[in-house]
Order: C-alpha cells, then sequence, then structure tokens
C-alpha cells in the first residue's frame, strides 16, 4: 500500500502487476519480479528496488520537484526516523489489528502491549502535527512519504474503530481522504480473488 | 553497533553517552535522550534522530564528502534495498541466533528457518560482491553504510560458527577486520555491567 499511495498521490506514473496472495501468504508468479520473493517491489529500468522504505528513498531521487520528503533538515530527519519506526515496529499492533479493508471489527485485538502502540503512534502524529505541520493537514503540512508509511495504520485504526484524541484523529481523516488513499481502498474492497497454496500460478483474466 | 560502526569507519567524531540495558531489557537513563526510549539514538544539534537506517540517512546527507551511499544510483537503489531488508527481516535468525561478542556457541539455533534467512544473506552478499564490488572488499567495493547494516550478522555467524560458501565467508572476514568492527567487538568484551530491573539509574562511575 504505502509505495503505491506515494506515487499516485505524488502524481508519478507507473505500471501496475497484478499478482495475487495464496493461502500460504505467499505471492503466487513474484519469483521473475522480486529477489525477496515479497512485496513491495518496483521495477526500475528493469531492475528490482525492494522494500518501501528503500523504494520511497528511490523515489524521492528520482523525483526530486516531488518534495516526498520534507524539505526542512531537521524535519527531513523527522521524517525519515518516523518511517523506520514505522517500518520495523509497532509489531503488537500489526499482529492483533490485520489490516482488513472490508471489515469493521470495533474493539477487536485491543491489549494493553497493542494500547501501548496506539499510544507511541498518537505521541508521534500529534509531535509532527505540532512542529513540522503547519503549512496544511498532514504530519509535515503537505503531503510526503512519512503519510504514505501511516496510511495503513490509519486504515486499521478505522477498522477496528480505535478511539483516538482529537489532533490525531483529524490526522487519521485527513490522510484517509487523501485521493489516492481512496482509490487503493476502493480497489481492495473490489480485490477478492485468492489463489489456493497448491493451485499452479496463472495470470488474471483480463 | 550500526550507526556506531557508521561513523567510526567513516572518521566522523561523536562523542557516546554510555547508558546499560537492564536485565528487563530497557534501557536504562535513555528517557531524556530518545522519544522511542530505546538505541540507538543520535543527538543532532540539539534534536534526536533514532532508529539505525533514519540515523544512517541523516549522517549520509550531512557528510556527502564521505560517499556513506554507492555513488551509482543503481547500487545505491540496492544498497537501500537490502538495508531496509535487514532493518525489517530476518527474525528467525535474530531469534534464534541472540549476538553475543563474548561467547561461542557453535550451531546453537540452526533450524530450516534460520538456514532460510543465512541461505538469503548469502545470496545478498554474493549478488553485491560480484556486480557491485569490485573495488574493494566490501559489499559495495568500499566501505558503505550496507557493511555497517550486515556487520551484527557477520559477528552472529562467528559466535555460532555458522558454515558460509567462499564469497560469503571471504566478504564476512573482511567486515570482521574493518577498524571500526574490530574496535566495537573489542569494547563490547569489555562490557559486562548491567543494571538491575528495579534498581534506580546512577551514572557510571568514572
Amino acid at each position: 500500500m504505502r509505495p503505491w499511495v506515494l506515487l499516485k498521490q505524488a502524481d508519478i506514473a507507473f505500471e501496475e502487476i497484478q499478482l495475487w496472495f495464496g493461502d500460504d501468504g505467499a505471492v503466487h508468479g513474484i519469483e521473475p519480479h522480486s529477489p525477496t520473493r515479497k512485496v513491495p517491489v518496483l521495477i526500475v529500468d528493469g531492475e528490482p528496488v525492494w522494500d518501501s522504505l528503500a523504494i520511497c528513498e528511490a523515489v524521492a531521487e528520482m523525483f526530486p520537484q516531488k518534495r516526498l520528503w520534507p524539505e526542512d533538515v531537521r524535519a527531513r530527519q523527522i521524517a525519515r526516523s518516523i518511517c523506520a519506526e514505522m517500518h520495523a515496529g509497532f509489531r503488537e499492533l500489526r499482529g492483533a489489528m490485520p489490516m482488513n479493508i472490508s471489515a469493521s471489527f470495533p474493539g477487536k485485538g485491543m491489549s494493553p502491549e497493542v494500547q501501548g502502540d496506539i499510544d507511541r503512534i498518537v505521541n508521534i502524529w500529534e509531535s509532527c502535527r505540532e512542529h513540522h505541520g503547519k503549512g496544511g493537514h498532514l504530519l509535515f503540512g503537505q503531503f510526503t512519504a512519512a503519510d504514505a508509511f501511516y496510511a495503513p495504520v490509519a486504515s486499521r485504526f478505522l477498522t477496528h474503530a480505535v478511539t483516538l484524541p482529537p489532533v490525531a484523529q483529524a490526522y487519521a481523516e485527513a490522510l484517509l481522504a487523501l485521493p489516492a488513499v481512496r482509490e487503493w481502498m476502493e480497489q481492495a474492497r473490489r480485490e477478492n480473488r485468492f489463489v489456493r497454496a497448491d493451485e499452479p500460478y496463472r495470470s488474471a483474466p483480463a
């Protein structure tokens, strides 16, 4: 979701290769595209760039005029810190509140450890909005890679009806209202094909 | 270890704040320094930059002449991809073969899942050495942030006497022979103070 939202919201053209998760969690048909056999992967000039954070850095370098990281050096350091923190962290939350665009599970999965993750995310959002968010409604005002990184969390909070304090709630709503995020969620709701682990991979019907 | 090795090997001056892990896994005395209460954290102009990957990016931006990422754009994309892959991945290996500079546990912790992580790391090392490593003995020839990121893994392989194919073994040896890695390991071997979870934090005796 993150690189897709980043590219789409920044109006950078790309082609999608549609693949399906099997019920074994593997991505069927990924082998020729990704050295890790995982998504996301971005093919640049025929060569793979993998992992959401490395894709963000590559795209930000390729399109400096899109300002995908904040221009201010201190804001940029914070943006990368909170993206890296999300990249490797918040495992209690991710484990207990899986992403499910189509579902509503109010309160499901909550525990003190999950609440700890939520509290830290709220703290990050409030701090960014207060210190760096003056130029707009997002973490660093205008859209940056950091918003793409926190979009899946906002979706989880929606699915699980997590109660947020006002500044965090307003940010979550601004994030979910971004055209790219809305489009991703709409497409995900229409997506319901899975392949069985023992089913040979076939291209999807056109 | 990663940011320390990065800064040290690149000959960038910094001051260390020495803190101790408690037996509860928390870092005692971290609160005033790190918003995540975790290490590593780098204080730049009085403000924290946290998480190893964000610290690498900040330092690389501050010291472009140190070439902490490869100069070639394609090599740089790969370097960031493999750092991000390490940042959030290889959890089987990390869980089963914890870092212990002072110990030797040949074979301990091995399983098919751990071997899968090792195979992927060997594949990364071999591919980088073959395609990008011509200018030296490291992943991208000369020292880059990617070597700092894989230094803890090389240390785990040493502790657990993991058998590697020749190219990977030669790289692991080159990495462990870097002056900054040797210095970190020597200092770590001398470090044996821990604080109990219920012990109030005190500065270390001078």
